[in-house]
């Protein structure tokens, strides 16, 4: 029995998440159809992130164990090519035996895209939210700044969540210029609750339009109430781009063997 | 009566082009019909460029004479929301009561995008030619080099173009790297036939492969038959991005009066 880890990139628009639903189209679904139509195995694949409806992935992990002679780079491609094209199957590696996408992550990186400007764009209305107004960056940088450490995120968790703390560490919030005024804002912690990312951001934008100050991020914090943060924004923006393992324990990420 | 200028973007993927046809969604059949709402006025709309079925657009410029007393900056915001989603108006402006946004052009400039990966990618299939083969970047600006200048263009022309002359001066052909593997070509003509931008790049394309030598382009060009080029690149990858007016011509674009 072999333990793989697989890279993949997604285009969420068009899936109800990542997780196996009991109807609808879902990447984990399409992913282990592929996996049993190349080996004849049923099996079971788990997701490091598990992004909700219409969340984007640039560096999703997956794991699988599976009993397959196939050479990993023949499992990429076969992978690849019975997946449809919403989904991009980047690596396949053989993993240590007790390697586990999500139980063995450390740390996990998601960005959310903002197209601010007055008027829309035809080509980042799937890609990104468009926030016509214009947004203070020192203001969503200060408040960034005040949300960062320890804490217990009940405020910024949706219904639903099944962690079993609220606590959890936020390592990084940058914001980021791009072309074609594109606001990115990249967000690290040691996990996400349930629509953390979003609600995080959606709180930041009600910041960087003067409807919030960032002296309030402690007393939303204190809140520990969902109702206290700002409203989330929506999911076409957000990509969940980076899943960081403790040296060894993913193999192939840090260099180990290929088969 | 006022004769405007409108500049706009649009996602062609679901468009049967710019030009009116007997059946399917065109561009210019939206725009008219947010102007017949908006003024209740019927009129016809010129394009700059024709651009073909899944053709995009960053910088269209169309033109029409009409009836209305309303400002520019309403008829902006009124026709932006009218159109849907896949069209953004980008400005509206009074022109000289002459200007015609064809006629009165002096040049044209196309961009075309290739993600050039071994892998594709869920998030550049709508907007960029996926081409797996490493590209030969040096043999393609040399091919490039060798068709500029003033030619006859039939070897670069699709069937079904009314063009009274095939010769076009092409002016510029560059190619920018961009982020996530996207390589860019712009090229900037007098004025191009039909087709002409997509054979371009197809040959330019094979050239980068190893298939065609940079050497062999006067030879397609003196032959004057499309059968000599290289074949055309998808429509999904290129977009119209700037239309060249004399000074004055636009009035608007070089800075003229706004009602």
């Amino acid at each position: 029995m072999r333990t793989l880890r697989i890279t993949l990139a997604y285009d969420g628009t068009d899936f109800r998440g990542w997780q196996l639903q009991a109807a609808g189209r879902t990447v984990q679904g399409e992913l282990e159809a592929a996996v049993e139509r190349m080996t004849g195995r049923r099996v079971r694949i788990a997701g490091a992130g598990r992004t909700d409806a219409g969340v984007h992935a640039l560096g999703q992990v997956a794991s699988l164990r599976v009993e397959t002679d196939l050479p990993a780079a023949k499992l990429r491609l076969g992978l690849d090519s019975l997946t449809p094209d919403d989904i991009a199957i980047l690596e396949v590696a053989d993993a240590p035996a007790e390697f586990h996408a999500r139980h063995s992550a450390r740390g996990k990186t998601y960005r959310y895209r903002i197209h601010n400007h007055a008027i829309g764009s035809p080509f980042h209305r799937r890609w990104a939210w468009h926030v016509r107004a214009p947004l203070d960056r020192a203001a969503m940088r200060d408040a960034a700044a005040r949300l960062l450490g320890t804490h217990d995120f009940s405020s910024f968790r949706l219904a639903g969540c099944d962690a079993r703390t609220p606590v959890r560490e936020l390592r990084r919030v940058e914001l980021v210029e791009r072309d074609d005024d594109i606001l990115e804002i990249e967000i690290e912690a040691s996990a996400f609750l349930r629509g953390m990312a979003r609600a995080i951001v959606g709180t930041l934008v009600e910041v960087g339009r003067g409807r919030r100050s960032p002296e309030e991020m402690p007393a939303i914090l204190a809140a520990r109430d969902r109702a206290a943060a700002g409203r989330s924004a929506p999911a076409c923006g957000l990509y969940l781009v980076h899943i960081r393992y403790p040296p060894g324990a993913a193999a192939g990420i840090e260099g180990g063997e290929e088969r």
